[in-house]
């Protein structure tokens, strides 16, 4: 396969005084699916330049309304990503995905194609841009509110790429009437829905189908390693509660956390290094680690 | 008090082709109050011998039947505590505590103290001959099992000394017939358990009165920061779910982690830097790291 | 003690069309204690005054901002007491509580006494005043909302005057703080619960001493037959599931529904004939039951 | 459709002393379906003979190992069905399940055609011998054990023929791997179980499309009346709680209940007027009740 040609550009100034030198590349990675131009974040490690070695990838996915530079932006700790990435090493890449972030490919709005785009053309273009290790043994994904729906959902769907999956305040049930949001609230996010999903009660079910917590037998078949966890005082919780049982109860391996907090860049950014450490084991195990 | 006589000895030689080059003292830390000789366990990071700044330490118990060298020899990795000295730049005392693991003062056997023995002589002991951050904020305590128990037992009762506590696999209830065990290892641990705590079913009932489960309104007065897990197969896992429970209904912030696995020195290793990690945030957020 | 004057009068006109002939008497029910006048409302069942028998009494608590008559005007069946009366062949009481309805000897409000008044002032007049089985195997006691907390309240404290209790939508934590309510609400209920328990959040706290969440040692000990229900639409529904998962982490035998609706008429009225049917169980049980 | 010949004959001698005078019919129900003699027991409410009214009828399911006449020779109290009859007017039908107590149409065993038989075969055999309300506002249907699994499963399967539905310990789950049972009762069972619904863990999985707690989906759309009921102490009480979960998570109305027991006759001699009760309420809301 020919390689893209390739858009490299800084995307923050690294604070020169600090010890964390993760270099972060903003690349462009169209969507031949959907005919549009749209951009990555990519958190090389320190190491990275002066060695030859294969790394591992963590793809770490943006909440509704979000955007791809929301993890570098939005965190208390704007070196957060650089000193994961160097702790660890391991590149980090933060992809766009849809502004309501469903992360899968519409049955409805036909031109939005997310999980297509996710898995398969951003997927390609890293692989086919660094130095990673080309395979799921050496893939994870995770991320926060819808974006830990993305990372659950596409890693379910596509067991052949990622070998773990993590989710933190994460939407496990698309079907909003299941979270303690106020009306108004609804009101608000209800169009974003309807759009990608058609209008909820309808039939047949996207809502449903497209929900984590629907896909039990299909993460019991997949046997991928699992991160979930989520602020006690998060809209979320409930459903979040409702996939750890299910997971429980059909005796299905994951970790489950619960937390103070809500739904907030502080809780994500306290999440985030759970969910490395976690990452990491798996791929030590895996032999996917660069020493 | 008069200070013993320090007897300092090493008690692993160090492989020399590891990076991680943490040292472990075995101290003598004999008790006045029970006038019995014992000893610790204490990894001293990398950096301690070429520093002069005082350091955060982590009390590290271990389980009931256990002893105080448990943590350094019985986990797969042999080298795990030096890793999380060196990574997390703090100290790891792992103290002797009873055969049983009570971590109390007993009111019924009258020269088991544990309780004044781990919270007092031997705190004293570590901050008279290490440099240490002789307060309560690089102060933390866990453990596993009737160590876990412990850690948060002492650290309830002694809010003082401790800004933080966890446990895995905790004995969070010493009603043994709360915990899923089958008649035969009942038969074993009773007679351990009525040497400290008297006959259970007994008045007062003092397996009720110093069950972690049931200390909640002194937990939330204290405020302090807690990390509890369990394994999901482990005997003691309705307890902890019972704790966790307790713990949201009455709002009282902390960490609950459910994870797979039983109760194993594979489910300690892997939740030993969870809980670490966890520490090092608290400790950070009270200036207390050595950078 | 002088047994007060009896004022015997009809509080309800019976409709001649229906079977149902149980007579209702509104009864005078002066505190000594209060030094207060208050009225009962007594149904007995069409049996009563044709037999020479002592019936079994079951004591019916109404809930905060209501009055001994609720549970004969406020259910969609106007004859819904009249009929269990002759159904199950017992003297149902509906004595008055406080205006919220603490059902207990305030330590703040030296004058409501209603712990005193229920348990042993109503108790005694019924049993003076009628042919009662006058011993706890012929007596028991429910209600709904504050009821609920009365009548597990009143049980737990004096199990040698009930052997039985229920509670349908019972507050089972009167601290506030655990109900799902809006701030209006919680607003308006305030200032009725400090007057009767003081501030919420002072020391020392009258709210958890006198909460049935928090009495299960001593449910324990007593051994009363307890039945609780909360519609899952209920404000009070999870101080109820917390008080199941005590008793059941505690193996406290009750009997525990949660079922459709909310703190409405038609739920009490739903729930009431499953208490009849529970408490005539342990009637017949006892003996205490009229052929 | 032909009536089939009738062969009444009375089961239990009526004690002469009792008040209740319910009748009990043994009749002969053969299934054309499975080419089998199958009988059913009918008891009939004082009432019926002297009545031109149509009535309600409940089915009442055995369990496992159990056979049709279960529900008359098993109760501690041996008039219980003849009580409830009369109490509440209504017939209450107990028909005769396989041996093992599955209430469906295997996909294995080719001959086992229970759901056909219970669903369709007895329900016109019973409506064409008896004065019914043929019709679902008047019939419910409930049982103990593998009867609670058929009841609900029937209902479920056919709302066009049941208003509501009950489950005493019923096996909300077929996979006995949720069963909190010994490995020697799951030798015992595991043949039965092969015999009707093929190996566990084989493709397709009849054992997860025949559970109760699979399908709640249909019985959101169903929107019948449910009670579902379980000892603390079963050994079915995990999936019981389990389904009442997945219902409230989905807001699907029903009542749910917990006591105190196991899997026992005294267990369902006190829990079969709870259903009756249940029952009878729904029955005169459909106006489907014989004054």
């Amino acid at each position: 396969m020919r390689l893209p040609r390739l858009f490299l550009s800084l995307i923050l100034p690294l604070t020169p005084l600090l010890a964390f030198s993760a270099k972060v590349d903003t690349l462009d990675v169209p969507s031949a699916a959907m005919k549009r131009n749209l951009r990555a974040a990519v958190v090389l490690p320190e190491s990275y330049a002066k060695s030859k070695a294969s790394y591992p990838v963590l793809y770490l996915l943006h909440g509704g309304g979000g955007q791809f530079s929301d993890w570098l932006k939005q965190t208390p700790d704007k070196m957060l990503l650089h000193k994961l990435a160097d702790q660890y090493n391991l590149i980090i890449v933060t992809p766009e995905g849809d502004r309501l972030g469903g992360y899968l490919d519409s049955p409805v709005q036909k031109d939005n194609l997310f999980e297509t785009y996710i898995a398969k053309e951003v997927v390609e273009k890293i692989d086919n841009t660094y130095r990673t290790i080309r395979d799921r043994k050496g893939r994870v994904i995770t991320g926060l509110s819808m974006g830990g729906h993305g990372a659950m959902y596409l890693a379910t769907r596509h067991p052949e790429l990622y070998c773990a999956a993590g989710t933190m305040s994460g939407v496990m049930d698309l079907n909003y009437k299941t979270w303690r949001i106020d009306p108004n609230f609804e009101t608000q996010i209800k169009p974003g829905f309807a759009r990608i999903l058609g209008t909820l009660g309808s039939t047949p079910d996207y809502y449903a189908a497209n929900s984590v917590v629907n896909m039990v037998d299909r993460i019991k078949a997949n046997g991928q390693k699992l991160i979930i966890d989520c602020g006690v005082d998060d809209f979320l919780i409930e459903p979040n509660r409702e996939l750890h049982r299910r997971l429980v109860y059909n005796r299905i391996d994951h970790d489950y956390t619960e937390r103070p907090g809500g739904h907030t860049w502080d809780y994500w950014q306290n999440s985030l290094p759970y969910h490395v450490l976690f990452f990491t084991n798996i791929l030590k195990a895996n032999g996917a680690v660069v020493q």
